[in-house]
């Protein structure tokens, strides 16, 4: 046991590797598999060509991004003591990694498409094993080198900084050692942000200019071969849906880590670890969630035609949170201590506790991770309430198509907002709950605990774009009913998987930015962020603005490229004779580029607002004016995303009502009525909503935060330039208007 | 001199006084106008019975909701030593003089309609006359009556608990005569939201109702007579834009002066009015934009049919700006001490200024109303930019509408979610120039004097709906050309000083909500607002979402209004032969019933929610709590509002370009076009944002600020309650957790 004790901090990095390992099997067990005839790997060529190009093009503006970047930080690092010109390592190896994860993912994806495809003419145990085997290389993938990066750069920069000098575990070389590692996150969340607005971008102006052009005005089914539009939609399924998701869940992922370990830090622990176990607790409960996400994916699948394709799903779900959490309560007992817990600074001069602080035990520590598990799965099923077929907030909406195309729209939006109101309560009681039960080290932990499973959660998510693109390859190909059935089947468990992804998704980013909140505040070295004093007021207010102008940028990039996709698509009906009779191969590269041209140009915008506010309000203004801009971007943000992809999600599912036919005051409508043709209107509107802008809140939030976390150390130090400033505004101020002004302002 | 400084304090009603002289003198000028033939005669007489029954129906409901809730208020007066049961009988005055304003505008708009399309037969500076005439009535009124209300009951509780007992004029009975004054504030705050609410409901169930039918299924013109829901369509613009739009800044008007009393009574002044001049400021100030407002009123004019109304409407508005400005500069001077301004909180036990508090002069208090000022001027020309004609963001949606209904949409929304930015920037700036200047006294009468000139922002606003209801006549009494072409002109104008006036009403509504706030966190008696606390982090949350579940059941409920006008209109037009030949009369009366009960109906939800939400949470939780609640739903309200509202705006004025036709990539499109169609859709949408769901913010955020005001007392009180339950809390959380849990959560 003892061995097991001071051996465990090395244990981390081998549970990601044993993922990567498990990863490795099953990506070569997917490419083992039938690939089809010729014309199906033809187009999954193309499919695949049109993802790297993407992905080519986004790394070389980001290479540059992350040099300019890496060198602004390797020089700041040498500013303060409490940093250090490594930092710009840690950033350079979590983008790397953040990139090598979506890039594996997409591959995996591009690859399984095409098998699923040919899968489906066997059975649909056979496609659902190849399709969701992709998604858990996906999975497995991402989760595993972020435990693999995160845990060996915890070790090399312990070692370094803490272990090899003999200094305490919660003093300053910690402090030293871990805002060091949160250059990985930032790195990784800087790549997320791209991958996701830029993604975002790409997949739906392929998919609103396809639809445009192909399903309206020239009356092809979706998917069709004809459609120059219909690679780049395909593309768009992966560079959107699954590295974007990838990227984004990622991200996610190690900055819960990272800032529990953040706050972890100042608890002062009697413990078998050194000191250090609710540092390293985090790790280990993600290390967890792999195995066990290894464990619950394996019990995915079905054997007969009727078996149902979700219930698969949710049997290898509930398996694997349910043994985390078993497994979870039993580590949180091995690794924490019997006596109870309290903050460094909560200690006076002689190390006793202050009266009146707050000290809580493993039990709450546990009980936070609980709340955690809680939060995320109420979150996923109001998600998937609000979205669902059949349910209420979808009938609302079909009704409301009956009389045009401008109450479908108000509909969805009253839905969409409405929807805002359950979430909102079980993140607040959440962050309550969770505080309750271990201060904010216990909001930090719940989020990890929710995102522990991480590696299962992608996985289903990355098989529903899978699914959609085996579909999609099957309908281009023109296979039998019987096989584009199995994977209709398929893609619509997709749908639902992405509206409960979604969920998931926010939840963790909502749970994950106030982990980094508090852990800002920590490092910042501030007291209170009182939103009494006007400028912190101030801050709040501009922060609450910018998910707003965020959204305006990426949805108008969605509706200019999408315009231009338009033109493009018509141009080519119109000068390049029999495409519609099957005569002339549309020239698909070109649709490729301008998805690929405007997503690269346009996610530049929105992501440097992300990344330079924080900066700008940080110094201009001091810790605290950021701390009530970041609180005003993680409520709108939080706001915005859930709105948004549920208003989304609800007009994509009253469209595709419309295929079976809906009752509407005792009549039937079907595809092609009047109502249809609204409902349409409100998929179009949702299209941007639900895949471009509201997804891309979660990074907003995050990357907002961890970039103040990471100049927290410059601020605390710059106290005295501040105060300085704040003298000579005093003396400037008294000359003018005889005014002396508060420190305070 | 030394009288003047005696009586000033009688010398406030007396200015209202002669606004309502004034307005008397007035409305009887309007009613003295030839009211033509005997068909405009009967319209107008349908019109003004439509809007005499809303406000009967309202007032039934309202009258039982007054009486509980002044009754719950007398009661509670009674339970704290800072307040009294007369609280209710100011809430009463409060609320009966808001409907009563209420009443006096629509009265006089639903006489000038008529007389205004008499005089347009003349010529188009009659017409202006009248209208305009009709909208300083209204403006007249409401300023007059709140000055009068507000500075007698002011005379009357300063006399009973300040002065007859020889009372400190800035301690505890002071503060119990303006909690007991917030009685007022909160009466008219209340109203207001029925009627904004109820109001907005009402104008867009009936012209969506309106215009789905008979403009897009009957072919029918705009205020065609053979349209049964056109004249509720009528009396909505009537109950909506005028009764509403007083209200609510009926509401402002009293909130800014209220919070900036409560301020100024925290404010140690050595002046000549015994030490309140800063609580006589905000009520000077307002007198004095009163009478400068009737200056500028009789400045609107013009001579020739070519002049500009846009101009003589400018001419007078910056007119009224600029002298009360000018005069509150004398004043400011003449009332305010020559020595600098204090918080009495600030002195220590010797009553010497504590080192390093804010302490400002009386230069500063100008420099904050001119910041005001700024504020309200800026937000009127960036509203304007956003929502005019011919500007780049109308000018893109147009150009979205080419390519169908969805893109348009897209557009629009793109386009409201940008117009957030510049208002927000001015609005942070704001907030940090006032305090700057003079601290929280700084912000609030930084509103005040943004709101001085209410009287003519309102006589500016009602002069829209009068127009356009003037139009409405003449195209119904099917005139000549030339009459609705006047018309037409002052209604052109009038939509574009209703898109300012919504600018304005949104600034002054944030900058009200912040001095509340600012006088809420003062007499609840907590120091900080701490969002780096859960509890209150969790408040911020939940205060963020209540705008959207509030949009969400405005906009809901004009949809569900609007279905069930369009199925009366469609029975009409079925089951009433002769319609369309002019040779039956439609059932206009069934459709004004349909709105009227819908809006009575569907107000009650939305507004229960902003009247009781904040007393739950207060009590529940705690006066830091609710601070973050209010600050939740003030930085979210305001985003909220000034989306929805331009987003509206841009779509209508991108609809009404099609009129006169627009340029989309080199080809003229006109009415009737696709790109129109798709146009239409959006300024449907755009119906219940901009005349609902937006404005309906300002008052949310408003009522949810003045109702913790009025609890706040009590909230301070309760401290030995909430510590009692703390440390219930404390010793059951032991028990079973064995944690000790901080008095802060």
């Amino acid at each position: 046991m003892d061995l097991l004790n001071n051996y465990l901090i090395y244990l981390i990095p081998v549970m990601g590797l044993i993922g990567i390992i498990v990863m490795a099997i099953k990506s070569a067990w997917v490419t083992s598999q039938e690939t089809g005839d010729a014309s199906m790997n033809q187009l999954a060529g193309y499919i695949a060509d049109g993802a790297m190009a993407f992905l080519r093009a986004e790394w070389k503006i980001l290479s540059y991004f992350v040099v300019v970047a890496g060198i602004l930080l390797a020089w700041s690092g040498t500013t303060v003591a409490t940093s250090s010109p490594i930092i710009a390592v840690s950033f350079l190896i979590g983008a790397f990694l953040s990139a090598f994860a979506g890039y594996l993912g997409m591959r995996i994806a591009t690859k399984s498409n095409v098998r699923t495809t040919q899968a489906a003419k066997t059975s649909l145990a056979k496609a659902l094993k190849v399709s969701f085997t992709g998604g858990t290389v996906m999975g497995l993938g991402v989760a595993g080198l972020a435990i693999i990066g995160l845990g060996s750069l915890f070790i090399v920069f312990y070692t370094m900084y803490v272990t090899s000098k003999g200094e305490a575990v919660n003093g300053e070389a910690m402090a030293k050692a871990l805002d060091v590692l949160a250059g990985f996150s930032l790195g990784a969340e800087s790549i997320a942000l791209f991958a996701r607005v830029g993604g975002g971008i790409y997949t739906k102006a392929a998919d609103v200019g396809a639809d445009l052009v192909g399903k309206v005005e020239a009356g092809i089914p979706e998917d069709d071969v004809r459609n120059p539009a219909t690679i780049a939609d395909n593309v768009g399924d992966n560079v959107g849906d699954v590295a974007g998701m990838g990227a984004d869940l990622f991200g996610s992922y190690v900055a819960t880590m990272l800032a529990t370990m953040v706050l972890g830090r100042e608890i002062v622990s009697h413990d078998s670890f050194g000191g250090i176990a609710p540092v390293l607790l985090p790790m280990v409960i993600a290390g967890l969630g792999l195995i066990f996400s290894i464990v619950g994916a394996s019990m995915v699948k079905i054997s007969k035609e009727t078996d149902s394709v979700q219930k698969a799903l949710n049997i290898g779900n509930w398996a694997s949170i349910v043994l985390t959490a078993v497994a979870t309560y039993f580590v949180v007992q091995w690794m924490l201590p019997a006596d109870s817990f309290h903050m460094l600074r909560d200690e006076d001069a002689n190390g006793a506790v202050k009266a009146g602080s707050l000290v809580f035990t493993k039990n709450g520590v546990f009980g936070s991770i609980l709340v955690g598990l809680v939060v995320g799965t109420l979150m996923s099923i109001i998600t998937e309430y609000y979205t669902a077929m059949g349910k209420r907030p979808v009938l609302s909406i079909i009704k409301q198509s009956s009389t045009g195309h401008a109450t479908n729209i108000i509909g969805g939006l009253a839905i969409g907002m409405e929807s805002t109101v359950l979430p909102i309560l079980v993140l607040a009681a959440g962050i309550y709950g969770s505080y309750f039960f271990a201060g904010l080290y216990g909001v930090a932990i719940a989020a990890a605990g929710m995102m522990a499973t991480t590696a299962m959660q992608l996985a289903i998510d990355a098989f529903g774009p899978i699914a959609d693109n085996a579909g999609g390859i099957a309908e281009m190909s023109r296979l039998p009913e019987e096989v584009r059935g199995r994977t209709d089947n398929l893609d619509a468990v997709g749908n639902t998987t992405a509206a409960t992804g979604k969920g998931f998704a926010i939840a963790s980013a909502a749970l994950t930015s106030l982990a980094l909140f508090a852990a800002f505040v920590g490092v910042a070295g501030i007291e209170h962020i009182d939103i009494y004093k006007a400028n912190v007021l101030a801050g709040l207010f501009v922060g609450g603005m910018i998910p707003f102008i965020f959204s305006a940028l990426c949805i108008s990039a969605v509706g200019r490229a999408a315009m231009a996709m338009v033109e493009e698509v018509r141009r080519q009906f119109r000068e390049i004779p029999g495409i519609m009779e099957y005569k002339a191969r549309p020239e698909y590269e070109k649709c490729v580029e301008i998805s690929t041209k405007a997503s690269i140009r346009e996610m530049v915008a929105p992501g440097l607002i992300a990344l330079i506010t924080p900066i700008i309000i940080g110094f201009a203004f001091g810790p605290e004016v950021l701390g009530g801009l970041l609180a005003g971007v993680t409520v709108s943000g939080v706001l915005m995303g859930i709105f948004q992809s549920n208003a989304g999600g609800a007009w994509d599912n009253a469209k595709k009502s419309f295929e079976k036919g809906v009752e509407i005051n005792g009549e039937i409508y079907y595809k092609k009525s009047e109502p249809h043709k609204a409902s349409v209107t409100g998929d179009t509107v949702g299209d941007p909503f639900k895949d471009t802008s509201g997804p891309s809140m979660n990074i907003l939030i995050k990357l907002m935060s961890i970039v103040s976390l990471v100049i927290a150390p410059h601020l605390n130090s710059a106290d005295n330039t501040s105060k300085m400033m704040q003298k000579q505004e005093k003396v400037q101020s008294m000359n003018v208007h005889q005014i002396h002004v508060d420190k305070k302002i």
